[in-house]
């Protein structure tokens, strides 16, 4: 049945608007696994999806704020088992009395429990608590740093929500621009193309492992204001998705000043801060100090040792708010506007934002289980890089810059035949072996070069099973 | 410290968008709470912030879905009680089998459990399940009516998430725009504005019940026309938001007539349904039929008798998805797109969607406990909507017109001193008596009336007490 039902003209940035991510490569994968194909989906940080057991301790509290009445039974059923423990059931079948406890505080700090809306900023208690967390990791103190402000932090729907408040406000008109490293994480772009403003490119440099120095910034910044757009912000992902690289404190310090000189917010994404894997996170926060730049941090449940993404929780800290021209009103005022209309983020999201920047204290009998379910997942996380890094050195012309951070390797393919893209590479790759990767012009990259990302959270053993097959997939595809 | 962090020029739209249901009023209500004021908040419909209960059948499973340890442990407890039963637990404190079942099922179903990111457009069995819950609503069969799409129906955050999706779209530039009721919730001039679109208002027939014949469409239709204005669709809120007026079938069709005449996308705003209180609710999808009218019906676990508002779920079902120009797309495809780059709502909003559209079936344990607890809170609901009106008998000059559906009161007052407006009332309502309303002016109304909207959900007991102190005050207030 094919009836003409008109033809709608839309908002063209929509249209325009990219994400290889959900794009066609893995569209086609999901075709495949329709048909009986076995798939590795590596294209996505998507840890729970490739088997990443979730921690205890999270779905343990969250399981029983949503069911109160569960709480209590738990101490009765826990006395009752002491009486006749004749059964299958052990002692650490029951859960201990302090997540029965801080489900309890939980619950009591929230006031209306899970089902009603919170303030459009999130619970205060959580923001409170998250301001406490950055103040320790960046070892705040009296003498050092500027304290976090809950006041500040706003609970987002994952850090994408974050995002889309900072760059829909920035972009005033299509003459408004935002600095994005490239590589980059499509949804900066994505929101960039949305809100109608322009995309400036900057090229932190491959072989040096991804780091840049100020004449990359000054460059692009140059670029752009010879075409007519004025740049408002810039986005450093660190670490780095899809490059994997961790930024050092010079880095770091040199976006800060390059910030400072040209008037722009710095909108760090840091939502993996947990996954540098043996190397040192080092937060824009920290290392901004009293300088008076605007940054807009992020983080998220989503990636990490957590990796409860489909629970889209996450925040966006605000420091050092520009003032709005022409109003009494500050940044943060705008972005509690936007909050507002959109009510709030989910409660579950929240209260695991809440358990990730207060994990179970040394002395509580939760923290033992805690640390190794933790480590488990970070050592594996590593193990999993180290074996597709070997990978790497099997096949011709692949080249892998950079520390290991994130969840992600984003090799350079450096001799694929004449006419082919790293589109078709992956496309075939995928054919070939059911290993789904994103080609690197999904992330753009310097004009010339060809990369794909691949996730490494698939299993050991599933590595084990699908890496050979890469190895010799690739041998046939330089072949041509 | 008084720092200048310069003066930053941002968008436009968003600095002069309006939410007044978390306006001034209620902001000033959060403040005197904090001074220790006890304060009615009958501002927003947030069913559990006012002390309603959660349904045990949603908080049940979801709990056991974020634990599945839970699952079987909860099997071997009952045997362990039903062997020692000489404690304070009785059987009714374990988890009935259905519902042990049905989280195993949802778990199985979803494929990845609750900490993956799922389907842009939502875990697919869910979407399968809302597919049925339309066409059994709407009474869909062989010889009548169109079967509903799991391929067309989104999951989203909330009802909101898949407005700003529609609205975002549909506003290819600032000549583009969207009808709306007058009063309206104030989502859609927000989100219109947002986008950068035309607010085209029309004006239902407060006297008659808010209920509009075809006149009041075109002269909205018409006055856009003349002013240079491309009307691209009309949103119909049924149950009404802030006035609870029912549409009946006529006014339903006439839309449909109207929308199909002048090529508009229908936006169904249908999430209080469950709200008529003895009326009869029917679906735009239901009246639409076979009709080749472009329809958005949007729902949501906030309202009806879950009021799981902090879970954030809902869905947006699409049907005759307008062909895009210039390209091979349809609506479906680049509302698919806006979802991917969000990646997708909460599993828990989802999964608390999937258990509203599927509730216990009647020979379930589940059962009789279920109807109890809806029957309780819509009976209640009913009750304190009789309290208000009752109330407002009292009040010289205020006239609440319509049947009652919604969660919410929309009375005219019609004496207020002149030179005093409906805002001035509502916040010395607040001061006065505790009780937080929101003025008519904040979701807009004809010109020279004044309104205000109160949600009919702080207890009974709360009423009793707040109602005459009202019916005093508002005597106070005519008197000068």
């Amino acid at each position: 049945m094919s009836i003409d039902r008109g033809s709608l003209v839309v908002n063209p940035n929509i249209l325009e608007m990219e994400y290889a991510v959900r794009g066609p490569i893995p569209q086609r994968a999901a075709e495949l696994k329709k048909q009986g194909r076995k798939i590795i989906f590596a294209n996505i940080g998507n840890p729970q999806a490739l088997g990443q057991v979730p921690l205890s301790y999270l779905r343990q509290v969250l399981s029983l704020v949503e069911d109160p009445a569960k709480i209590d039974r738990e101490r009765q059923l826990k006395s009752l088992f002491e009486d006749s423990p004749h059964t299958d059931l052990q002692e650490a079948d029951f859960i201990s009395e302090d997540l029965l406890g801080l489900s309890e505080e939980i619950l009591a700090a929230s006031g209306t429990g899970m089902g009603a809306y919170t303030e459009s900023k999130g619970m205060l208690f959580i923001r409170e608590a998250i301001a406490d967390f950055i103040d320790q990791r960046d070892g705040v103190g009296p003498q050092h740093g500027v304290p976090a402000d809950a006041e500040s932090i706003f609970l987002t729907s994952g850090a994408s929500q974050g995002v889309y408040f900072v760059v829909d406000l920035l972009i005033a008109d299509e003459n408004d621009g935002i600095m994005i490293p490239i590589p980059q994480y499509p949804l900066y772009s994505a929101a960039i193309k949305k809100a109608g403003g322009a995309q400036v490119n900057y090229y932190p440099d491959e072989e040096a492992g991804w780091v840049f120095g100020r004449e990359v910034l000054v460059d692009a910044y140059q670029k752009a204001l010879q075409a007519g757009v004025k740049v408002k912000a810039i986005v450093v992902i660190n670490p780095g998705n899809p490059t994997g690289a961790v930024l050092d404190a010079e880095s770091t310090r040199e976006v800060i000043r390059f910030a400072a000189e040209n008037q722009l917010m710095i909108i760090a994404d840091e939502v993996y801060q947990e996954n540098v894997y043996g190397g040192e996170f080092l937060s824009f926060a920290k290392v901004l100090g009293k300088e008076q730049v605007p940054l807009a941090s992020l983080h998220s449940i989503s990636k990490g040792f957590l990796g409860e993404c489909g629970h889209r929780g996450g925040y966006l800290e605000m420091r050092n708010p520009p003032l709005i021209e022409g109003t009494s009103l500050d940044f943060i005022d705008l972005l509690n506007k936007q909050a507002s209309v959109s009510l709030c983020s989910s409660t579950p999201g929240q209260v695991l934002t809440y358990l990730m920047v207060k994990p179970p204290g040394e002395n509580t009998p939760t923290y033992e289980n805690y640390q190794a379910e933790k480590e488990q997942i970070l050592g594996e996380l590593h193990q999993k890089a180290l074996m597709i890094r070997a990978a790497f050195k099997e096949m011709e012309g692949v080249d892998c810059f950079g520390k290991t951070g994130a969840l992600y390797l984003f090799p350079r393919l450096g001799k694929l035949p004449a006419g082919t893209t790293d589109f078709d590479y992956c496309m075939a790759l995928l054919e070939e072996t059911g290993l789904c990767t994103v080609n690197g012009s999904g992330f753009g990259q310097k004009p010339g070069t060809q990369h794909l990302r691949v996730a490494f959270l698939p299993s050991k053993a599933l590595l084990e099973e699908v890496l050979p097959a890469w190895i010799d997939f690739h041998q046939q595809y330089l072949a041509g």
